[in-house]
């Protein structure tokens, strides 16, 4: 444990120092879920939680990549420093660039400053929700401005991982067919900035007029924040400072009305509960000393089951580093 | 919380002193998974262990309903008690009697020594597995010698159920296909003895090959239990006492050679799970004191997420009763 404490470290800093190779190994180990994972987010995640994370989602089709490469260029020009971490639950490829990702990062090829890094679900439920909230962390903690969160489809799936983000663009195009495509796949009550792209097509204004009627429609009376329909051509970059504007106004605005707490709240309930979760599989699995003695006191009804689960949780938060339950009964 | 515990031990004093009014509204409360369940569940554990578990499973059509009515006139007629519960994961009906039940139950009517009951799914995955398991603690420490645990369908959800049991009965018929359902089902390996009834029927024999075959194929070799195909006639009782005696070989086999000790380490430390979990949940809650106050100290990264996990892990142990945090920190 001692050797695996100390690289982590070491990791951890060099991740914090802004090396962009432990970054990817970080990522990598982040995805595996494992003990030097955690080591690793317990190590740095007093150093997270600046980030500004944006959410884009919509149907393909609706030039989302172009969109994010042309965000991340107007940042850089900004001066600040912008990650992408771009999901895709669907797909069970992962650790690498996926197509949309080598185009981008031959165009912002040498730029120290932008990160662009594909997640994918590995099969397990919940796994790339998981993964994602993690990455942000070390995003985070790496110091990077914004993180953009990119999901490629738009299902529930996609829903739950956007959730997570503090400000949820919803990008639109014209002539995808009759209806807006975000309106279909339900994508309006997550939206906080909706984004018409491609505005310079024919339909573009009534794509607008569409999605403000379903906003007035599906208006959440509770929140307050109005939420802006904002043209852009990714092509060639018009509307995008706008955007970038209207996103930085929403994250001041959820700064100062509560919502960004609420955000962080939910975020953190999460991770407690992932850690616990983890703390507790460990320590609740046949093989681990004190588990076994307590499925044997259970079998000759010396223990009733919720006495031997809140003993076991009692002795494993001893030494919570123990997760076999080797140490204290 | 203490009227309800008042309430229910003196539930579990009636359980244990046989009534049948206090078991059926004890299987209900343990359907419903509420704090008292866990309370009841608690109090009587010490007094179950007893009873023998026989799960039956086979396709629709193969007579099971009746078969598990013989077999229950022929316990009673050894002077033993016998409790059914039946279980119909595809079903959400539940807290009362199916059809089945209804025509045994009129052919068992005064008979104070045997108790039928059905549980259906609640939708929620593992809920009637669970429901199962708790219902079987309360069966065994009302003092029935035998609990027999009957699935309605044959799907993995069936065997997830029937996988508790002490000794598994597969049943099948001849002549409901060219082939034996109970392999086409992929039920010859959970089987410790296999049942074809109707046997007097044509092509019964046939049956009995084919199902010898299956088995020599399948054979287990880490397991030394030789699996018997014990032919009845259901409609007439023929062949019922020798399955019992079947049914009794394996209990007394498994006690002898280990697996009974498997079976109870594999149901205790699901227990265990299942009760840690649920103490998790009602302490790791939006609005528990000691939870809202861990998900501050994130926020404000004054503790990481493994260290409050741990933290509130231990003040839950202090007093597993108190499941909404409401006490120590």
């Amino acid at each position: 444990m001692s050797t695996t404490t100390t690289s982590v470290a070491a990791m951890a800093d060099r991740i914090r120092a802004g090396s962009q190779v432990s970054l990817a190994r970080g990522l990598t180990l982040v995805e595996s879920r494992s003990d030097a994972a955690t080591e690793l987010l317990a190590e740095i995640w007093k150093d997270s939680g600046r980030a500004h994370v944006v959410g884009i989602t919509g149907p393909a089709g609706s030039g989302k990549s172009t969109l994010v490469l042309r965000m991340a260029q107007e940042y850089l020009t900004r001066g600040m420093r912008v990650a992408v971490l771009a999901v895709d639950p669907s797909s069970t490829y992962s650790g690498g660039a996926i197509l949309g990702d080598r185009i981008r990062m031959t165009e912002l090829a040498g730029e120290k400053d932008v990160y662009i890094r594909s997640m994918a679900s590995r099969g397990a439920t919940g796994g790339l929700s998981r993964a994602v909230l993690d990455g942000i962390v070390l995003l985070d903690a790496a110091g990077f401005d914004v993180v953009i969160l990119e999901t490629v489809g738009v299902g529930q799936a996609e829903v739950d991982v956007i959730s997570v983000a503090h400000t949820v663009l919803v990008v639109s195009v014209p002539g995808l067919g009759d209806d807006i495509q975000a309106i279909k796949a339900g994508l309006i009550e997550i939206a906080d900035i909706h984004v018409v792209n491609k505005a310079d097509r024919p339909g573009a204004d009534l794509t607008v007029k569409q999605l403000r009627e379903s906003l007035r429609l599906a208006h959440n009376l509770a929140s307050k924040w109005d939420v802006p329909i904002q043209k852009v051509t990714a092509a060639t970059g018009d509307g995008v400072a706008e955007l970038l504007d209207e996103t930085a106004k929403h994250r001041t605005w959820i700064g100062e009305h509560g919502a960004l707490k609420d955000i962080e709240r939910r975020n953190a309930a999460t991770r407690i509960r992932w850690a616990a979760e983890a703390l507790m599989a460990g320590r609740l699995r046949t093989g681990a000393p004190a588990f076994d003695a307590a499925v044997e006191a259970l079998i000759a009804r010396e223990e009733e089951p919720r006495q031997a689960a809140a003993r076991l949780l009692t002795a494993m938060a001893v030494d919570p580093t123990d997760i076999n339950g080797r140490g204290t009964r």
